[in-house]
C-alpha cells in the first residue's frame, strides 16, 4: 500500500511521501540521518502548496520560491523538474478525492558534506487551517523590528522560507495560551508585517490591500487572489497598514496556499464581521485560473 | 564497529550516534521519519558540548539549559539520566583519545503526535573552532534590535536554544563571504549582543566583562570562566558593551563549550591584538573545576 498510515490516538492520520526519482516512501521508516543538518541546524527550505480535484494551485510560483529560498540560504537543490517528479508520485500516491496538502522538504544534507536531503511529504488538510477558513482569531504579536529594518538585514535571511520555524510555530502556540487560532505580527509602530504561515489582507469596498513586501514573505497565494478579483472589477494595492485599520475594514484575512482565505472574526478578543465580500472572494480564489 | 565512519572527500569524518536507552546507532543508518518536526519546522532543542580525556565538560548545567529550552518550548523531553545513558554510551563508542564534541538533540517527533525524538550525535571538534583558538576574524552584523526588546518579546523564543538555526548559519556565511571567521552581532545602538553559537567576553586590565543577559543564550562556558578567573584573582562584570570597546579592550574573545575561548584578533578587517592574558586565562578555563 502506497500511503502510509500511523494512528496517533484518534483519528487515523494519512501520509504520503515520495523521494525525486518518483519513489514512494512507507511514512514509518525513517528517511534522514541524525547528522542531517535539517535536523541539527533546521538549515534548509521549504514550499507548501495545495492539490485539490488532483491538481496542483500555483505549482510553478512555489517552485520559483523555493528556488529563491535556496539560493538565499546558498542551497544547491535539484531542479524544477525532479521536484515535479516527487509531486506527481505523492499525488498519484494519494488514492483518494480530499484535498492534499503538499510538503516540498530539501534540507542541507549530512554534516561535513553530501548532498540536499529532498523530498515531498503530503496529508490531509489539517484540522486547524480547515476550521480557519469558516473564522480565525488573531491575537496581534510584535516582531520587534520593522519590515524595512528587517530587510536590509540579509543575514536574517527576511525573505526565505527557511526550516527554522520553530519560533513561527512559537507564536501560533502563544496565541492559542490566549484563546486564539493565529497570530498577526505587527512592527514596533503597529503596522502589520504578516501572520506566521500566512500573509494579511485587507477590504475596504472594492479594494483589496497588502501590506509591503520589505521583511515579509511574498505571498504565493495572495498574488493569485488578487490576479482573480482584478480580473473581476476589484481593486487592488500594496500599502501599509495600521493594526487598527484591522478591525473597522470591510473585510480582513490571513491567506496561505493551505487555508486559502480565513477571514479575521477576533482580533485581540474583540469580535469583528467576517465580511460580506468573502463568499465572493474565496470563490473568485477557489476558480481556476487561466493558465 | 560502534563508530560509524562516512568518507567526504577527505579526511574520514568520525561519528558517533546514540540514543536515549544507550544503544548506539551506525551513522549511515537513518533515524528520523519525512514527517518528524524536527526537521518540518526545526521544532526542537539542542545543547552541545565537550568530552576532554573522557570527561564531560559541564554537563549538569548544559542538561539544565536543554530542559529550560525545552519548557520554553513547551515541549516535553525525558529527564537528566536518560540523556546521561545516551552520553555515556557515546563516550564509550567514541573510542579515541581525541576530544569530543557532543550534540544532544530533541525534537517534536511525528507531526500528528508522537513522542519527541531525542538522540546524542558526536564527532571530533570541527576544524573551524579548532582553529579559532588560535584566533578569530570577526564581522559586526546587526541583529535588528536591542536585547531588552527581544528580551520582552516571548513568542520569539529569545532565551531558548532551538534547532531553528538557519538565521545563525547564515550569519557565519555572510563572514566568510566577506573573508572572516565568525560573527558579533550587535543591536541598533551599536551594543554588543552575543555570537551566533558564542558569548563574547572582554578584558579592561584584570576585569573580565560579558553583555547583560536580556535577549542573549545564557552562556554555559562563560559561567565556567568567569568562575576559575575569579579564583583566580580576576573581577568579573556584567555589563553593557559596545562594539567601539572590542577595539581597544585588552582582551576580547568568543567563549563557547566547542571553541573555548577564541581571542578575537580582528573587528571588520581591522587587526587588534589576541592579548597578552589569553594564555591564563585559557588554561584557568581548561583546567579541571572543584566539583
Amino acid at each position: 500500500m502506497a500511503v502510509g498510515g500511523v494512528r496517533v490516538g484518534f483519528p487515523l492520520v494519512r501520509r504520503v511521501v515520495t523521494l525525486l526519482d518518483g519513489s514512494v516512501v512507507p511514512i514509518d521508516r525513517p528517511i534522514l540521518r541524525a547528522d542531517d543538518l535539517g535536523v541539527l541546524r533546521g538549515d534548509g527550505v521549504f514550499e507548501a502548496l495545495l492539490v485539490s480535484g488532483g491538481e496542483t494551485r500555483d505549482l510553478a510560483e512555489h517552485l520559483q520560491r523555493l528556488a529563491t529560498s535556496a539560493a538565499t540560504l546558498e542551497l544547491a537543490i535539484p531542479d524544477a523538474a525532479a521536484w515535479r517528479r516527487g509531486v506527481d508520485a505523492a499525488i498519484g500516491a494519494w488514492a483518494s478525492d480530499d484535498d492534499l496538502v503538499l510538503r516540498l522538504i530539501a534540507t542541507r544534507g549530512p554534516d561535513g558534506g553530501g548532498p540536499p536531503t529532498c523530498f515531498v511529504i503530503g496529508g490531509e488538510v489539517p484540522d486547524g487551517p480547515r476550521r480557519q477558513r469558516d473564522g480565525v482569531r488573531v491575537r496581534v504579536l510584535g516582531r520587534g523590528m520593522s519590515g524595512d529594518r528587517f530587510a536590509a538585514l540579509a543575514h536574517l535571511l527576511p525573505s526565505a522560507k527557511s526550516l527554522s520555524y520553530a519560533v513561527n510555530m512559537a507564536m501560533v502556540r502563544a496565541a492559542k495560551a490566549a484563546g486564539d487560532d493565529d497570530v498577526v505580527l505587527v512592527d514596533p509602530d503597529g503596522f502589520v508585517l504578516e501572520g506566521p504561515t500566512s500573509t494579511v489582507v485587507v477590504a475596504h469596498g472594492r479594494t483589496l490591500t497588502t501590506p509591503p513586501p520589505p521583511g515579509i514573505l511574498d505571498g504565493v497565494t495572495v498574488r493569485r487572489l488578487f490576479a482573480a478579483a482584478g480580473d473581476a472589477g476589484w481593486r487592488t494595492d500594496i500599502g501599509a497598514l495600521h493594526v487598527d485599520e484591522l478591525t473597522g475594514a470591510d473585510g480582513a484575512w490571513l491567506v496561505s496556499s493551505i487555508r486559502q482565505m480565513a477571514p479575521i472574526v477576533a482580533i485581540d478578543g474583540v469580535a469583528r464581521p467576517a465580511g460580506i465580500a468573502h463568499a465572493e472572494l474565496a470563490a473568485l480564489l477557489a476558480a481556476p485560473r487561466p493558465a
